[in-house]
């Protein structure tokens, strides 16, 4: 869920400057235009300690005219609110219609300290959660513009953001015992903070990455700018449900792919010797699972002709064909097409101590009904929250999920594309629409983005493959299945 | 919850006839419209034992066509169940689009045993729930109309069934010892299944009582055939909100308030001697509240002229002046109305110990608000669930919530009004809008069935008090406000 957040995105000083001189001129022009609107906006800023949260509301207090903002900060409650039920102090505080709020630490701090803290338990923890959601549904039916920004940094940049404040005389005093012990728990809050986005994806979230302040401020000014101007724009291009707030699509750029080393690469002598020890201990690690009533269900997404098939061969070849089925996932038959889209998969679930494997898979729904519009936006936006409860019920009942994208680069597809051309045999598998597809590149590399930020979840990660060598890809694929098992039997 | 499905409805052989005969021919012809619709129809019954759902599910499959129609009872899972998933074999039986499927016992039976048994503890259920919630909201974004009857039976009405079946040779063998225990066990089940109604009333419930056979029948029949032809209707005439189904008004009798007697009443010397002991008695139980932290919030509601001012005054005269507080609920001010409508209900929450009474409050969203119009159905529609919810909040941070409908009939409100008109100094307590509300006396009882159904729970019941007397009111007031109080003192 926060891969795309720690990939230490920048922007250049120039860039910066530009775009602020812009920016601010249009949020006050915005800010002038809600005094008369009938609803209020509330901005959430949650995140990783250090993520910049309060640097951010100082900015945007000094952005815009501060006297159309309520800016709250909520530490331990008062008296006065201890003798109220929880929600009484977030009540008193939301800002009227035409006002803006922007809220710090705010409900969801206290019950992601609790879980962190062992004094709530999943159910409890769910429980809070729930009703979090049902308040944030409550106010956006009502009309509110609820903006949610949960601010990330990844482990190591947290560490050493703590540790030079603290080396700096004049910011050590900002570096508690607290601070410390939370940095060393960083896991755990990872783990608590996932479950908390998942299930108040209902009113979606935007992960910033903390890392440059320069780059987490134009992003926040940014999706601030546009959501505030899609609300207050004629309500015939607003969205059908109020309760699902779109992401202006060119306020994240899709860089999470673009790292991928599409160099890596196997010779022949050492791939078939790694693939003949992976493949082994794929299949005494199945075995072992299988005796302990664990299924296995992996995904294949990734472009075409990025070698899908082959890796899938690859891995079934480890396995007794009685254990393991495959199920490609092409266009619905009229059955399938006469349900909800998730019917499909839910009916091919493996029983106990069996694996299967989807080639593409749920993620459609996501990935091709997104990009080529067979699924308008409230449909897929709505699929994010739909797939991670989805693969959870899976987890929760022992299944271990796997999902592999397999990645190539442009060039590398209009190769193979091109071979396949060439090669009578393979002429079967180029179609007019893998040349439709290609020509979608970007949007397709901004829903693969979408993708992983929303779904990969700790209980079952995206793991990106660099596929431009087929050999590599291979390998790649069958170590990770091994790692993936091998944890599960660990625990 | 289910006082409104506790009144002992019946209906005449003859009406029955009669509209058996136009049900079946419509409920055909919607059929086979429905064949080529683009969304199914799931419709669950869930409910009391002994309440008839079996017996309507076999109705209905005489009644239409049962090739058109998919009937699924969930017993234990299967082997083949329990390996999957615990929604897998909810979803494995979906039908398709253009079909019906009946369910019985499903996914609510299992969460809702587990608790009465007490396997689960109250967040594992609220996770349950949660999880049935997410489901039932994914199925009816996806289009599915999804209708969901409680079959309800009172007490003493489930006892006498079970008892009459254990009699009769023929139907001896459907008794079972389970059956027993269950009855035995009524009040846990109706708490939990009051919980599982309030968690999951994003899609509405109705609840049908289970007494007359020949009445719930036509109840059944009229709701799904109204259901599935507002369904079919063109797009402009329907709900803005695809998750709010509306109930259609005509479907279910508002006979709430009829049965409560307008002739109770006291003569003054006993009103006297009981109003004296009656406030000593709640000026002590509340001293002892206070003690506790415990604090009181108390709702007067009822028709215009029915005395809510004159029991008001007679509950603070037991209390010290520096206790409580009145709020009487008007017109919201300009402050107000830039808020969320519970908003100005959360501000006036008390601190421990206190009294705080709303003479008319939230509940004007689902009455006043409703009946004229000044809030649409989607917005009035949700309150039912955002109400419970706050009262929720309110009853866990231990707060004790007492709801009064003070209730006239028509004729005594016609001589109050014509009494305040007569008399100078009471001229101003009656308005050109008291005459307006008058004149819409059914769409108000309506409302207030509606109200009761929906808001009236085991923590927050709504009293109905007969107060066509003033005095037999104000003596029931008090009366019945000590009896909360002694009941919360003792746990």
């Amino acid at each position: 869920m926060f891969e795309t957040a720690e990939l230490h995105h920048t922007i250049s000083e120039a860039d910066y400057r530009k775009e602020v001189v812009v920016l601010r001129t249009e949020l006050l022009q915005l800010q002038d235009a809600l005094r008369e609107a009938d609803f209020s906006v509330i901005v959430l800023f949650q995140g990783v300690d250090g993520a910049g949260k309060g640097e951010t509301v100082n900015l945007l207090n000094a952005w815009m005219d501060p006297r159309g903002i309520v800016t709250r900060a909520f530490g331990d409650p008062s008296d006065e609110e201890q003798e109220r039920p929880a929600f009484w102090r977030f009540w008193r505080e939301l800002p009227p219609k035409g006002r803006i709020g922007l809220f710090l630490s705010s409900w969801y701090s206290r019950p992601i300290l609790d879980r962190v803290y062992g004094l709530t338990k999943t159910a409890t923890f769910e429980q809070h959660l729930g009703r979090i959601a049902a308040f944030e549904r409550m106010l956006v039916e009502d009309g509110t513009l609820l903006i949610k920004f949960w601010m990330h940094l990844g482990k190591k940049a947290q560490k050493e953001r703590i540790e030079s404040l603290a080396k700096d005389p004049r910011t050590r005093w900002r570096i508690t015992e607290k601070d410390r012990k939370h940095c060393k728990w960083y896991d755990r809050f990872m783990d608590a903070s996932e479950q908390a986005l998942q299930k108040t994806a209902i009113v979606p979230w935007t992960i910033v990455e903390g890392y440059d302040p320069h780059y987490r401020e134009v992003i926040v000014g940014r999706m601030l700018r546009d959501a505030i101007r899609q609300r207050l724009a004629p309500k015939e291009t607003q969205a059908v449900l109020p309760v699902t707030v779109e992401r202006p699509a060119d306020s994240v750029r899709s860089d999470l792919l673009s790292p991928l080393d599409g160099t890596l690469q196997l010779d022949k002598a050492a791939y078939l010797v790694r693939l003949e020890e992976l493949q082994g201990k794929l299949n005494r690690l199945f075995r072992r699972a299988k005796q302990g009533g664990c299924s296995l269900v992996v995904v294949f997404e990734g472009w075409d002709a990025a070698g899908k098939g082959g890796a899938i061969r690859r891995v079934t070849g480890a396995l007794d064909a009685r254990d393991y089925q495959v199920i490609p996932i092409a266009a619905p038959t009229d059955e399938e097409r006469a349900h909800h889209y998730l019917w499909r998969f839910w009916r091919h679930l493996p029983r106990r101590g069996r694996v299967i494997i989807f080639d593409r898979s749920w993620y459609g729904r996501v990935l091709v009904e997104r990009v080529e519009g067979f699924t308008p936006p409230p449909g897929w936006m709505r699929a994010y929250a739909e797939i991670t409860d989805f693969e959870e019920q899976l987890h929760e009942h022992g299944m271990l999920v796997v999902k592999y994208w397999l990645h190539i680069t442009e060039e590398e597809q209009l190769r193979r594309f091109k071979e396949r051309q060439g090669t009578p045999y393979k002429h079967y598998k180029i179609t007019d629409e893998d040349w439709r597809n290609r020509a979608q590149w970007a949007h397709y590399e901004q829903a693969v983005h979408d993708m992983v930020e929303r779904t990969s979840t700790h209980r079952a990660p995206w793991i990106l493959v660099e596929a431009n060598d087929k050999r590599y890809a291979r390998i790649k694929v069958l170590k990770t299945l091994c790692d993936r098992l091998s944890a599960v039997l660990k625990t």
